[in-house]
């Protein structure tokens, strides 16, 4: 029936809304355009990231927007149903992308890579629905920071909260928290709950729902849905409700219940290493152990982690639930390993931000404090005052082009002097050279400074040198 | 039978070689995944590019990769066929782009924008026949420069094939020429040969085949498959192997028969003002005014131009066969019409520099000159001689990523030194930072050259500015 309602739908969209064929003029469902102020604001937030990632020394690379459809099926669990396939015309089935982390996974094992940090910043696709106004989108980056290889315990684990706590900082966005939790917690309290291990991954989807439900729907959803017994439910919905920082690690590695699992106490004991790192770097005080984190993705087998906004809007601040999450990650140790032939792992850790989500926020508040953004770099406009003077300002700015000046000429033949300077205070040139008969005849250009309207004649030889020195200021 | 035989050996390919289904560890077929040292060169090319586009005064603008359907319908002719569709999940019916140029048409009529100077630079997708070893792929990148709005005669025209002569020489990829001719001058010289109005688009994309094919060829495509008369055909020949510079331009508007068509004599007159600014900007001697030249897609309406490099392999050296395309554009002033409900024209103008060609190219070229290309920017590695001293390492690495030094550390808990020293070698990191129990009680850090081997102790607070200082020279 959902199929013949979507074809319907759609048949209906063809058709417009007067039952005739209109051509609908707009980017497809979940998707936008970037005008040229939303990529300057983005390119100052990639080049946050990208400095961070490479102040740790990452490497960077680059994969398809599509895979073999195999390539993806079994990494994203109930997720799956969200890939956007491309149509079979003859040849190979293919997908796009749903995150960075499989396509870099397959990256590793085809290429034989045991060892690698790398970035890597491109567009994912999600067949989901979408929240705009929210930064949800159909069609959206992601920056990830992964470091793969076999290596010391939580060092590179601890990099990566570095990392996130770096860029959030550098990006001024208020007051974050980073919640870790480690799957192998996670399992073993599961465990010493009385969860059948058939229903460790469902009920840990529920759990992850707990950002965005209270704990009674959650509840109710393990309870009614997933058939887990009521006493079972109260016992996770005890330790859920717990976050705190080394000492709440240190506690539960003295719980009667969960110091008896192997696994919940692996996962306490690396949770604890990790928190003496994160005190070295001297982030710990924004991290906070929650043991109600549980992250969607299948994959993950160790530490996880999302970082979350405090107080963004006034209205949504609730007890200890942030706005929404602007980075997670997490170890995923079996990956890899899923796609080598001979299933040889390749440890990995690593972090996504998630950029959609800054941007809006940063578009907002540039929105709001009206600060003025340009989205050019033109350094002066070579301008004339009186008429039949193209060909000089032709020649002019190809010179000043040629000598890497960023240079710009109205493509007129003969545009007004106040055309041309109001171009410059709308697009914040700084600078306008002019010229004229009398200037050509005496070798020189009035170059003038837009914001004080002084004007100064200046020789042609110095003209290049004169417009890099006063334009050096970054 | 096509769509058959693809069924088969789609089905071939699903069973595998021994008839049973195998998991195939490849990126789709044409495309490929970039390692970190691929993508330091690209990052080189984009930088060069960039830079030209941006001294141009170009604004940047993004759109989705996919559009719907109905937007590319109708704009490239016989290469439809090469569009990837998505797959009908229920929705929209949406195809990947297959250039920037119409998802650029589509912006400016969407945004109701009428005046712009954009650079776009993103992976575009076509069904085509991979020839990976010579730069073509199924995905590719474009970077395309375009001006658009009402303008006089030709500036805009001039400024991108002063834009294309700018980037092919900052690349420095040897000689080259820039093709130019006009859709006007094509179409009057059909009718003067005598080719009726409905063959014009298709006789075109005939001679658009000139560059690859002997003219024996076309010219029997064009009365064998195309129906042409043989006269009419053998006109056409003598056309299209004229090229040269601005004495050709004046000549063939003398010519008897093109001088009395309308739409040839204003491409003719439109080439000679063209040619002037050429002149003015320094670059008419790199530019030929070439009969032969056609371009492939529909929507060019005035000048087109496409940019062969010269004598780039010795064995493809042929007369007057440059070894491939690698910039191409025109004029298109109806496309945006196309897309606008009342038929609103924005004339456009603009340029796509091919960049997987030019990649193809300086890789090769590093590759031959064993160039070491380094793919991380790290200045220092910190260090230690003796054990257990993994979390000063930690503190020290912490401190120099808060000042903004670009800074790593082994994930060892007691790496040994030598192995510390061999990673700056392999990956070129010029200085590694050693802390020790001596130099911790003295409150230094030893501070040792890579590539001298010179070591010298610098008090902890003076660090960070002394690896500054030593390795600012860019």
């Amino acid at each position: 029936i959902a199929k013949e309602v979507a074809k319907l739908l759609e048949m209906k969209a063809q058709l417009g809304d007067e039952g005739k064929h209109k051509f609908v003029l707009k980017t497809p469902k979940g998707t936008r355009d970037y005008s040229p102020k939303q990529m300057a604001i983005r390119e100052r937030v990639f080049n946050t990231i990208i400095s961070c990632f490479k102040r740790h020394g990452a490497e960077v690379i680059d994969t398809p927007v599509f895979e073999l459809k195999e390539t993806l099926t079994g990494k994203y669990g109930e997720d799956s149903k969200l890939i956007y396939d491309l149509k079979d015309q003859g040849g190979e089935l293919l997908s796009l992308r749903y995150d960075l982390t499989v396509p870099f996974a397959r990256y590793l094992a085809m290429n034989k890579v045991t060892n690698i940090k790398r970035y890597h910043i491109a567009k994912v696709y999600r067949r989901d629905n979408p929240a705009m106004t929210r930064g949800r989108y159909r069609e959206f980056y992601q920056c990830d920071f992964d470091i793969a290889g076999q290596f010391d315990l939580m060092i590179p684990d601890a990099e990566c909260l570095k990392i996130v706590h770096e860029i959030l900082s550098d990006l001024q966005l208020g007051d974050f928290l980073v919640k870790v939790n480690d799957r192998r917690i996670l399992d073993g309290m599961f465990a010493v709950c009385g969860v059948p291990d058939s229903k460790f991954r469902t009920i840990c989807s529920s759990v992850d729902k707990l950002d965005k439900m209270p704990w009674e729907e959650v509840r109710s959803e393990m309870v009614g849905e997933k058939g887990l017994s009521p006493e079972a439910a109260d016992r996770i919905g005890e330790y859920v409700q717990l976050h705190g920082g080394l000492d709440l690690v240190e506690r539960l590695l003295q719980d009667p219940k969960l110091s008896q699992n192997k696994l919940a106490k692996e996962g306490l004991g690396d949770l604890k290493l990790l928190f003496e790192y994160l005190t070295l770097f001297g982030i710990a005080g924004k991290i906070s152990f929650d043991l109600s984190l549980a992250r969607g993705l299948d994959y993950y087998t160790g530490v996880i982690f999302e970082a979350v906004l405090l107080q963004q809007e006034k209205d949504h601040v609730e007890e200890g639930v942030g706005v929404g999450s602007v980075a997670g990650g997490g170890r995923y140790d079996g990956l890899v390993g899923m796609f080598d032939p001979k299933g040889r792992k390749v440890p990995c850790v690593g972090v996504s931000i998630g950029i959609e989500r800054i941007f809006s926020i940063l578009e907002q508040r540039i929105e709001t404090s009206q600060e003025k953004i340009r989205t050019t770099e033109t350094q002066v406009l070579v301008a004339s005052a009186q008429k039949k003077l193209l060909e000089e300002r032709l020649k002019l700015v190809s010179e000043l082009w040629d000598a890497g000046i960023k240079a710009e000429v109205l493509y007129k033949k003969n545009p007004k002097l106040l055309n041309q300077l109001q171009y410059c205070e709308d697009t914040g040139i700084p600078l306008v050279a002019i010229v004229g008969e009398q200037e050509l005849k005496e070798g020189v250009v009035k170059l003038r400074d837009v914001a004080t309207r002084e004007e100064v004649n200046v020789t042609r030889e110095s003209l290049v040198e004169e417009i890099r020195m006063r334009t050096s200021r970054p």
